[in-house]
């Protein structure tokens, strides 16, 4: 089982327990948060991350900041809690998932204002915590979709972090991982460090190892090389968006894999909620590249590695088109070729 | 112009002078070794790299060592030779290219001893020159064989370092972008950084821009995107060893950067000295793959940044089969398939 990221510890009045990623993968250090500013450093300070951790720590900061409100009116409680969301939107400016939670959650309150400050407390918490459930649910139903693909004995690569500490549970690619896992069978999980940001190294290495899992950890470089020796069966990733027609843009790198996939003929899988697909982008050339910057690469760490003023390129992720794609595994089960009609027929 | 890497400094009673590359990329420190000890060292402490390199270093230091020598009989003097080349040998004591050249010079005085002392030290210097000249050569040969196939705007990728710190000048790869910058062609070089130790990143960026060729500096999971970008129209690299039939091992990375060549159809070429093609092997099977140690993978940025007792796998390099190879640029001229005839013809 992968380590819980973030949690609710006790009922109301209880408080925030989640890990502090920034320590990963020394050290696993869990912080408790017993007030809204702790909760807002947490996200600010990236100790959570992860879109749907962010939306979920939000949701409970926000419950933290209005447990034991004094107000005597509906209308005072409803004030002190816009207060709270206002604050709370201002950890991660850019975090879409983050102002979602926090609108949901004021959204409960105006519809069930009725039940006056005490009862919408409890409503508050009870909805927060369904926030995370349905993502913990999301999580379950991916891996159970996609366990069956995998088989007893397999090696797996995957790339970046498609994991748990992203979400309130097993993640996306690797739900599907901890389910066969899970269902008894042993896999051998190949990690790509994932330049620039290491998410390979420092998180899903982690998770895996945590989890049980037996993993190895590879340079980018080198994934070629262990397809070609056969070493993996299958190619699992998670993703960033999904367009109209199964187009994916997923982390830098994650294109000349699904290249590699078909050149070797082995299975490539796409791993993500239906939340990720996109219709509204009818294919990958209409999805824009977000650039990172330069000294992600020339300082990789800490330490300058590269010469002053040199040029860099460093886009954020690339786009697989749909035609190397195998399978898209989702919360509402598989998806085969044609990708655009199972889109459709699945997920409208 | 690339910078030399190592020189001799006037004639006979002069000194070594080289480029000390552990303070690359954030410093140009030329160190001056008057003695053999000097030299030693520098080999020693990867202040000088790149077998050729190192092979000239070798050569000028054991110069260095006996230019001055008292000894009043030929037997003495070689004596001393026999010992300084020894000692030289113990600086790197894996350096094929070092034994050569210092068993090199002890036949050039052994062959020319009737020449008298004096007479041999002036010996010893030339074949040293003549070590470096003929590494000069190699380079410009290969760089005026390959620059023909760059055209003028091109962008082109390169892995590693291929380059001029590594030779007593152009390099390989490298020379044939130096050779076609000087023909006045305006190229556009994407360098990919080349985990886990960063030669990309330290030398290859490095040393085009002080040739004054624009580059590109990149994470190597960012080279699928920029292929297929259209950002680059050919690929070339070097070679550690070519089998017989033309299987190639190079860096780890080039396998699949052959793989996206052939994808978006550019060509992929691989410039080496004939001297890296072993007609002893037969073919990629059988050349053994070295694996690196795993700290540099989980450490390395001077951080730890993977977790502790994590598995790590790193093979040093990857062997990309013959048919994935538009032509070799060798000091010989240029070869195309079917490349067991070619190298048969033209190297043999």
């Amino acid at each position: 089982m992968p380590v819980s990221t973030i949690e609710w510890a006790g009922r109301l009045g209880g408080h925030v327990r989640m890990v502090d990623q920034t320590r990963l993968p020394l050290e696993l250090a869990v912080i408790e948060c017993r007030t809204v500013q702790e909760v807002w450093e947490a996200i600010r300070h990236l100790r959570v991350r992860g879109a749907p951790a962010i939306g979920i720590a939000g949701a409970l900061g926000a419950v933290l900041a209005v447990q034991d409100s004094p107000a005597g009116t509906v209308e005072a409680f409803e004030d002190e809690l816009r207060t709270a969301c206002a604050y709370l939107a201002t950890a991660r400016p850019t975090a879409v998932n983050l102002f979602w939670a926090l609108d949901r959650l004021q959204r409960t309150a105006a519809q069930h204002r009725h039940l006056g400050v005490l009862a919408l407390k409890d409503r508050l918490l009870a909805e927060a915590l369904v926030i995370l459930e349905e993502d913990r649910a999301m999580c379950r139903r991916i891996g159970e979709a996609g366990a069956g693909l995998l088989r007893d004995g397999q090696g797996v690569l995957t790339h970046c972090n498609a994991g748990g500490l992203a979400t309130a549970d097993y993640g996306t690619a690797l739900g599907v991982i901890y389910r066969a896992h899970e269902q008894g069978k042993s896999l051998h999980v190949y990690a790509d460090e994932t330049r620039p940001l290491l998410q390979g190294a420092r998180l899903t290495s982690w998770e895996l190892m945590q989890a049980g899992v037996e993993v190895t950890l590879i340079c980018d470089s080198a994934a070629a090389e262990v397809i070609k020796e056969g070493r993996v069966q299958a190619i699992l990733v998670g993703a960033d968006r999904i367009a109209a027609n199964g187009d994916t843009a997923n982390k830098i790198g994650t294109y000349g894999l699904a290249v590699l996939a078909r050149e070797h003929q082995i299975p490539f899988y796409v791993a993500a909620p239906a939340s990720t697909f996109d219709l509204a982008t009818a294919c990958g050339e209409a999805i824009p590249i977000e650039q990172r910057p330069g000294e992600e690469i020339t300082e990789g760490f800490g330490r300058r590695t590269a010469p002053h003023g040199v040029r860099t390129y460093s886009p954020a992720f690339d786009v697989t088109p749909a035609r190397l794609i195998t399978a898209f595994i989702t919360d509402r089960g598989l998806l085969w070729p044609t990708f655009a009609e199972a889109i459709q027929r699945v997920l409208i």
